[in-house]
């Protein structure tokens, strides 16, 4: 084995150990942000929660940020319905997946969070990427009978009709209240 | 004068002084939380705008929530529209007025933050009162047309037009899409 080969198995053994540690503080940040919310999300309650010493987070990954990108970068895949191929059914059954999502993952905490960090241009690239995705199956259903500005309305209403409710009062939306808004919106479109 | 008139005079001085203080705090917290958001809401920073000591402000408003508590006092009423009596006019116009509130009052961070704060019994107190209050205008303009869930359902949607491109994407509905929210919820109230 020459010197350079050993000095490039070393820095891979060294990669894969910050891979394993970036990975742990993930998930521990995540959670965190998940069960107390962003208030809570410091560098000394996530090295504590995750197990490693407070020294090895802020030499990694310096900033509050660092942490909250951490976070998100553990959230993974948002949940989705798979289709029926009945579009009212379809539209219902999402919003019931996306109320559930809201409970399982608070994704209040996750929207606040991403909302408040907006003004860094790192965080709004992140936060239009998870929120896109988080609204493409309502929109590819909506666009079957909808377009333009209509569409746009409605992507935004039936996204409403779980996501005001979570943000300005902390309930959900009842199974109820979601078929009527799914009523309402096709309706209106048939017409 | 008696020594207790003396005293309860100058307890009132006092009174009036911590008054003014708090006015004066209340005010700089606002425009620290719409200029640049929740996380510079610290008693440093709102101290030096507002022209004080830390430690004044650390005596009477010892949490970071307390200086969030007094930058809502410091909000004042939501603005709304004054009525015209035509139904489709007026909503619009109530929207239009939500989507400059945004801009004015940087609302996303006020939402936001108040979402954050939520599991604080006094902050979801004032919180559902300022939301309750915003959506008023709305769900008085469409309890005319809908009732029971579906009315439940048209207030979050119409909220969500406004609401969800600010806080996921960090843009604004413009008066095509405003036109095209209210066109179907009032389509769909007529069939």
């Amino acid at each position: 084995m020459t010197p350079a080969d050993g000095a490039s198995s070393e820095s891979q053994t060294q990669d894969a150990r910050v891979a394993r540690t970036r990975a742990d503080i993930s998930r521990a940040a995540l959670a965190v942000l998940i069960d107390e919310g962003c208030e809570a999300l410091s560098h000394a309650h996530v090295a504590e929660i995750a197990g490693y010493s407070k020294t090895t987070l802020y030499t990694h990954w310096p900033a509050r940020l660092d942490l909250i990108m951490l976070a998100l970068d553990a959230l993974g895949e948002m949940p989705h319905l798979d289709r029926t191929g009945d579009l009212r059914a379809d539209l219902a059954g999402e919003l019931r997946v996306f109320r559930q999502a809201v409970l399982d993952l608070r994704l209040d905490h996750i929207l606040s969070v991403m909302a408040q960090w907006a003004s860094v241009d790192e965080m709004a690239r992140v936060r239009d990427r998870i929120n896109t995705e988080g609204q493409r199956p309502l929109r590819q259903m909506l666009s079957e009978v909808l377009d333009g500005a209509e569409l746009e309305a409605a992507v935004s209403m039936l996204t409403g009709v779980v996501a005001c409710p979570t943000l300005m009062f902390g309930t959900l939306p009842d199974d109820a209240v979601i078929e009527a808004a799914v009523g309402l919106v096709l309706t209106a479109a048939k017409t």
